[in-house]
């Protein structure tokens, strides 16, 4: 069987998850060909190394140029924020790797439609780090949608709620900047609603008209940019440049009608990522904080029997889980990550086009700066540019 | 004990609560004055007597206007449709009753700002029927917030979801007219759920930002148009001209963000009116299909045992509940009637204004012009005019 | 249409709940008899006729057998503790009127035996109180079970579960009294639910194994013993003399084993009763405290759509609800004894047999004894004597 | 840093879930020795070598006494069937090897006295796998009932529900038979909730009554007798010789009383592993297929606030968590089995007894067999022994 020799950059929450993710891949899943974990990539030195030795990589790397031009190499899985995703993607792309892109895919729309234009010109694969797409439920979910369960879609609700910088003491990390992030909660888990719902619906968020907030808007400068657990430097402070929170109500391409919200000030959610459809013909509902469990009502039941079914969505038959446990034995979190590098390792070896592709996660890209520009000119109703053009059909 | 003679004026769905409640109400709670069910009034004289005798009121009458000029009459009950409350409760007023009248207040702001005039200027006790103010649970959750236990309030989201007209056959009723409804889903259920967040927070709506949508413009007409379960006549159909569903972002004068949403197409949710509220140090959560329950976080305990606390709203303790049953004996909705009458003889014993006044009232009518008004100008920004001008500080 | 004239004996807990009952019963329900509330009865002159007028009813008597003597009363309704039920009952059958008894039917199986006889050789209707059996839900899963929709049942768990005695200082009232209530948990709490599951299996509970526990044996002796918020007297204390708490395994007459539990220790659960039926083709779940909810999982369901179906309730399809309210519009504990006289009503009007009978009511009383004899025999496995030679079958 | 070499003997379901913990534990905690997967062990030297291969183990052998006598190994992991885990392990620990049995940890008490009896007199640390103790949820049960937030335990409720034998042609597999399982439900299942009861409650059950049942008493034979999936072979059955479930009532060391069940027929129930204590001060309800979660009702706080807490174990602050992902991001069944990997490493390497020790497995054992006796003898009070003096006190 063929190694497929993966080089990581990044080794923080989302570099550890990875690392757990390769490893696991091929214990579990039959797959035609075996990760290597040939090197993982960092600019400090010291820290590379230990990450690598913790997380179980063969070697690191300092520059992430160097790690591109390696023979050894044949996937670049790219988990540093999202200012430096597009420079390191399209090199990697050119020189002839796999690339395994986080999201959100960029900061911008200018950087996603390179980024896109650069995959498509590249013989590697390219997919973007949409996890969610890969839990059990959710894929049962879309494949439920696809199959005419809950028939023509009326309404998307879609919430990610979190709470981890309600105190104002919180410093100011990386992903309250901008310039290195973005936007706050709205590509940070907004994303991750925006694509679950397209994913599930099959179809694209057309118009938005949001309203955004920053609750907290000077904080506590960190001792060191880097890390969620930064500590006060003195008493200095600097601006929050980014939203804690955004919500906005928008238009389906096939005649939803759809709110959302994303927030880090939603006191006691965790990580609350919550979608519920109707349809004409039934309902489903999604928690990612009981992502083992899938609620379908199915309208074309009996009336006196309909009802939200509570599905636990841990039997073989299920997307994924024939390789796990016995019904009844759940997965976690960290599973989503395991299915997404199955599905990438198959999209390599057959040579397939893997979802979410970059333009994919264009169209993501292209509704989160719709919500910016909507708040920022007072919740003006903002169109959003379909990316495919079958898709606004 | 002084007798409080009621008039009610309708006797459908809203009928058959308010006479559960006017009937039950003193053998429930000890209160200054005896409810005597003196009169129904409505217009087919065959049904009206039926109903009296079968709701157990003492007289009837065909003619609103005979029951006002009725000297055994304090209290006119308005059960009607929107389009004639204003009628209706302004000469009630102006003949010295007291009013109850039956939400949304009227089918316009202009109607309403006529009544709460009105109301100004006579001697009777004036109060809008927003009954599930009265449910134990969201008057605890107004409580909680009032003492300060979450806080800074930083999120609202409330829907009240239903999914009686999916069918496309579903005829064209009263409530599907916008001459007789004023609107469709918001008026009728939206209403409630920015009445109750109004309530809860303390907070107004300063401005929203609107979508609606009617999924199915044309129904067969029904033989007649009273009732909701009419039947179709021939092949005909109608105009559907109002909205099926609503879904709006707003800001509250307190800076919550906000997202609400009504609809009578959300599949598999009967009656589920559901509101969060995320403060700065808790948040509270109510579902009315469950309305023993609250769910209260309380992030000031420790951090290893916060979460949401399900209380059980049934103890002596808890609003209205000392009348009732011993504790996890649960009651139901017909009991938010019970608690608004019990409300509503105590002002009128006492003198003092009730709540929700009409102006209380008229706050919502103007959320609602505002969402009619930013949904038909293209979600366009609506700021809403606050009715109190302590409110807007 | 002709009336119904009811005269209640006992105005406490239950006595509230059920003129509430018989107060509503006919605004509600489409019946054939009018009821008539005619006369309460209580050994205390000052408080029965404050009762009188509270509750509703014409006229009051401080003897029970004069009560039974008067001409102008069709039924007695008894609510007064287990030890009088029997006299009563018996006295009430002789004197031609119809009877509905408050469960448990009586402290012994001689004395419910008796009443059995009695009932057997008298006219009138005699129905037992175990309302539970009128909840919608309950009457599904019965409806369920008995069109064989969970196949052959092959487990019932079942626990009713309070916690309002867990104080030491709460004081001795009757109901910790063997002699006045028969038993503790058992009888009164632990009698509905071994009602409650050979109402939905159709199977008698056929043998027992028990553990019964006093937690609490000593307690202070209240002021008075009437009432469960009495006070304490002095520093005098009594002898608990009844079990806090029951425990028992049992084999039911289908086949299906069994666990029971009744406690008044389980601290948080106020009102919990709880069942659980697992059968080859499905399962069977509610519990008391969401009563408008059931719980249907169906295993003739293609395997990855299986899940438990959370019903909700409130169809005008599901029993007793064309009555009521709109889909969602929950109901409360009191609505079963609305439905108790419906049902009775309903009987009386046509002759039938009522059930529960007072055979029914004495298999639970056979089953209270059996349990009872099992604890006091350190837990021996105890055979309960079938009242109906079919049931044995 | 030392290695720590494990060799494990089986590589079914249990062989691969600890495969997956063995992989794991040091890339998550940071402990004092490295785990290298030196050899697995299997009769079927084709299945082991693949088995070794996919589950990532350097070597394999076909026969245990082999891998026992080898010198580069310091840790025999037994997951086989129960009936050879007393001669292996036995041999083990004669050997001087570190042990860690798989539950339950004998089939007789017999044999997992001589377990014991092996465990005291050699060095090597001996560990039973009861990985639901490591289940962070469960964990903080314990460490709440021992620091007295629950008061004194009244009630003890306990099932461990599956259904996966529910259709009567699911084959004689070796999990029926009573030879190679010791017992059906009670051992496999049943003896979790046991232990775990034990351990979260810090008290030994003393005494029970028992009803078991084989629904199924006839099953065609399996063509091989591994594995769950079996086939039928020809028209061929045989005798189920354990039970498909087992029902108990108990009482606690500490004055307790609760109820067990275990069964393989609860339609529905995949995994469905709960346990719900009262106690004077609180209560605390755990479920297995929602195991990030532990709700706990304090009645210390003011009493309309009180209720159940859901907790969603996924701090930093709970136990084994700090290690893992951000609140909120939930983990699964697998694991606890890198938790028990933890612990048994910190055992080994700072030389303390590590829990469940055999002593703490013997004692489940004793409650197991009590259980078979008592319903082998007609549900006859059995007491049991306690395998520690100071337990009884």
């Amino acid at each position: 069987m063929a190694n497929l020799r993966v080089g990581m950059i990044g080794y923080a929450f989302m570099g550890a998850a990875h690392s757990q993710a390769w490893r696991t891949v091929n214990r579990v899943f039959d797959l035609p060909m075996q990760i290597q974990m040939a090197a993982v990539c960092g600019r400090d030195k010291e820290k590379v190394a230990a990450a690598a030795g913790r997380l179980g990589w063969e070697s690191y790397e300092t520059d992430w140029r160097s790690l591109i031009n390696r023979d050894d190499i044949d996937v670049i899985d790219i988990c540093t924020p999202g200012d430096s995703h597009a420079e390191i993607a399209i090199a990697a792309l050119a020189a002839g790797k796999h690339v395994l892109c986080e999201k959100p895919l960029a900061n911008t729309a200018e950087e996603a439609r390179a980024m896109v234009a650069a995959a498509d010109a590249a013989p590697g694969v390219a997919m973007c780090g949409y996890n969610y797409r890969r839990v059990p439920a959710t894929t049962l979910m879309r494949d439920l949608v696809a199959q005419g369960r809950v028939g023509k879609i009326r309404h998307v609700r879609a919430v990610y709620l979190q709470d981890w910088i309600t105190d104002p003491e919180f410093p100011l990390v990386w992903r309250l900047q901008r310039d290195k992030a973005g936007s706050g909660a709205l590509g940070d888990i907004g994303a991750h609603i925006v694509d679950l719902t397209q994913f599930i619906t099959g179809q694209q968020i057309s118009g938005v008209s949001a309203v955004t907030e920053t609750f907290i808007k000077e904080r506590p400068l960190p001792s060191e940019s880097s890390g969620l657990a930064a500590s006060r430097d003195g008493g200095r402070t600097g601006h929050v440049t980014v939203d804690d929170a955004a919500v906005f109500v928008a238009r389906l391409s096939g005649g939803a009608i759809a709110t959302y919200e994303a927030s880090r000030f939603a006191t006691g959610r965790k990580n609350a990522l919550r979608i519920e459809i109707n349809g004409s013909l039934g309902s489903l509902v999604f928690d990612l904080e009981r992502l083992n469990e899938l609620e379908f009502y199915d309208a074309t039941k009996p009336g006196p029997e309909q009802g939200f079914n509570r599905i636990l969505v841990t039997e073989p038959e299920h997307p994924y889980l024939s390789a796990w446990w016995p019904p009844g034995h759940i997965i976690g979190y960290e599973h989503s990550f395991t299915h997404q590098a199955r599905d990438f390792i198959t999209a390599v070896a057959t040579g397939t086009r893997p979802a979410p592709s970059f333009g994919d996660a264009l169209q993501v890209q292209l509704v989160l700066d719709a919500v910016l520009r909507s708040a920022e000119t007072g919740s003006t109703w903002t169109e959003v540019e379909p990316v495919f053009a079958a898709a606004a059909s």
